[in-house]
């Protein structure tokens, strides 16, 4: 089955929010085997609302449309409809009634606008509002299209669609499941060029995407039987994590910092962290997971040099003879932090974020990341972005390197 | 002039990400003057995109499509647009060069993939890409259109926007001018009470959002005549900020810690942080500001008893009969972390993230937020969320404290 979605509000057109109904709605669809091959944002405009219906009814079967059901002259998604199935909207006494509960329940009198409220799509089946006052619509289109009117309003939405919606379109045969394979330290042609016949492969199919320093390809799968759809998934990431091993960490939700703590937890070591220039990026990311109290005992955000020997113990020396932004210094840093929290692996990362403070021999971009503890190493990185950018990037390669210092330990024992 | 967004990527349709370009796009056409009528997304398909730009060349002059310019076989979008202008793509030897750059910059050398990237529509300019490897192009359309396709990436789609497609589109008459009055502390109906008569205004027009922690007002004047538009902005700024007075800590792009930084720099004061829950959120926000470093002196993510004990110097007696978590625990932090760093002000933050280790008397987002020196104050949340939503509210919570504090002792000499 094709499904099209169409969304309605000048709102969405002037950038004034963002559409997450639309998202959510692909997201539901997918996962029932509904192929979406089209998303419409449309204005507050009926003659552009009807011809989003008229095109969604030539290239699928079922359309579902959010917004545009209030009490307000703007509000035109029900008149468009009609229009584009060439019928008039007529009042219905069942939606008025619900309607006028609703408002009762809170001790409120409907308007006389809440009344356009109550107009429907001949022959359309209500769906009850547990949360607004406008009530949904599943209408039947010329050719057995299935049509739902849904409102705007997240908190709207989502439970009409869930209790209403959703069970008419469960079970279409059909389902779609999906697996994602999560790399870092691959460059994207890279990945291209070692999977690319996979690529060509139809059922499962294979995508790649890019996202904050990392790389992940995503297998599909459609089937009517979903033990075998999984197997499927489970055949297709084997071949992609035996080609691309050195670089796979996870799979679906897995995030680094959750690899990294999770072999940090199995092999009952503890991490500390020594930043400068990410100012505690790192630290965020590790304290972001549940439980990491066991395995993080410390983090020193050293922003200054008189930081870096106090908390540090960094020589003057050093930072004389090497400058703050150096491999020896980051090493001193990682040993430092190590050291003074008696943890098994300490992490020094410091550079320089910019916009300012760079120099022809250190610009702008320049980090150097150290891990001390279990044969870890320092490296050095000529980032690219804006501050926050780099500063992402820095805490995202100072994981990398924790990532693959842990699993090569593990995988040695 | 109109224009329609397409945004290409199947992984738009399947509801994996949210479409945040369309909306940025769409913000910065109306603020231009330019009329979205539609925003249309469609998946990785040559046959479906090419017919969104035949589509959309039949109903707008301006046509702006993101996403599918990458090197991978299902990036199609130069190839649609080929198809649907009726020519082939050829190799371009300027777009070549750059990317041979960018690569030689990164130490790195381009693959055979890599030189899809350097296909173009005949006679298209070429837009460079700082960020990544695909370029931009720019393409003159049958009856003069305007036709620009851009990465899918934000962080290289707003560079490559801002710097390359916005200046050509400026000057259609009508513009759009808006302004954001950013507030924190107030709850949301308090703001709609005290501004319910200026939402009635025509134009300019006042439009309330909140989110994360803050909330905003969002004025928009539409204008033929730029400085009189600016006026009317300035005008209706002074009316809200007057009634809201406050509250308001700054306007459009401005951060809570930006302005906080800024506080501190003009009264020369420094500044140094001891977070336990929030493992380091407060000291990247702070960070994350160029410059930071005229003011931040050190962060300390005390995650443990021993690490309270040993760095801030946290009593054991302290930490025995008042917990971890508790208002005293939180002002030891501060003020030890502040003697450590000898700076102006410290703040400590304790609390329970959580999922687990909360308990009847102290539940999962209990948070103490202390301020030292200047007078600062010790006081509880009790915040709600999961465990990432609890440590952003908490480090939130403590700059909302910092400025206040900032704030009246500006203000008061």
């Amino acid at each position: 089955m094709r499904g099209e979605i169409i969304s309605v509000g000048t709102e969405l057109l002037l950038g004034q929010i963002v559409d997450t109904n639309a998202r959510y709605l692909s997201e539901q669809l997918a996962a029932c085997g509904v192929s979406v091959h089209w998303q419409v944002t449309v204005g507050d405009n009926l003659e552009r609302v009807t011809q989003a219906f008229r095109t969604a009814m030539d290239r699928a079967e079922l359309v579902i449309a959010s917004g545009g059901l209030g009490p307000t002259s703007d509000d035109l998604t029900r008149q468009a409809l009609a229009c584009a199935l060439g019928c008039k909207l007529v009042h219905s006494e069942e939606a008025w009634h619900q309607l006028q509960r609703f408002f009762l329940q809170r001790d409120r009198t409907p308007s006389e606008h809440d009344r356009r409220q109550a107009l429907i799509v001949p022959g359309a089946r209500i769906l009850p509002n547990l949360r607004g006052t406008a009530p949904g619509l599943q209408v039947e289109g010329p050719a057995g299209h299935r049509i739902f009117l849904l409102p705007g309003p997240p908190n709207e939405l989502i439970p009409m669609f869930e209790g209403q919606v959703l069970p008419s379109l469960a079970h279409n045969g059909m389902v779609i499941l999906s697996r994602y394979v999560r790399m870092v330290g691959i460059p994207e042609a890279k990945l291209s060029e070692r999977l690319d016949d996979l690529f060509a492969s139809d059922n499962p199919t294979l995508a790649p995407y890019a996202s904050s320093g990392e790389l992940y390809v995503r297998i599909t799968v459609r089937t009517e039987h979903v033990p075998s759809g999984v197997e499927e998934l489970d055949k297709m990431e084997q071949r992609v994590s035996q080609r691309l091993a050195p670089y796979v960490y996870g799979r679906d939700q897995d995030t680094l910092e959750m690899v990294v703590g999770q072999l940090l937890r199995e092999g009952r070591k503890t991490l500390s962290v020594a930043e400068s220039c990410t100012g505690g990026r790192l630290a965020s990311r590790l304290t972001g997971i549940a439980g990491s109290s066991d395995f993080f005992l410390l983090g020193i955000v050293a922003y200054s040099d008189e930081s870096k020997r106090r908390d540090l113990g960094v020589s003057d020396a050093l930072l004389a003879r090497e400058g703050a932004v150096s491999a020896d210094v980051a090493r001193a840093m990682a040993d430092g932090v190590r050291a003074l929290a008696k943890s098994d692996y300490g992490v020094g990362i410091t550079g320089i974020a910019g916009p300012t403070g760079g120099s022809l021999e250190k610009p702008v971009g320049l980090v150097y990341v150290a891990v001390a503890g279990g044969g870890g190493e320092v490296k050095e990185y000529r980032l690219t972005g804006d501050r926050g950018t780099i500063q992402e990037r820095a805490a995202q390669q100072a994981l990398v390197q924790l990532w693959q210092l842990l699993r090569d330990k593990e995988k040695n024992g």
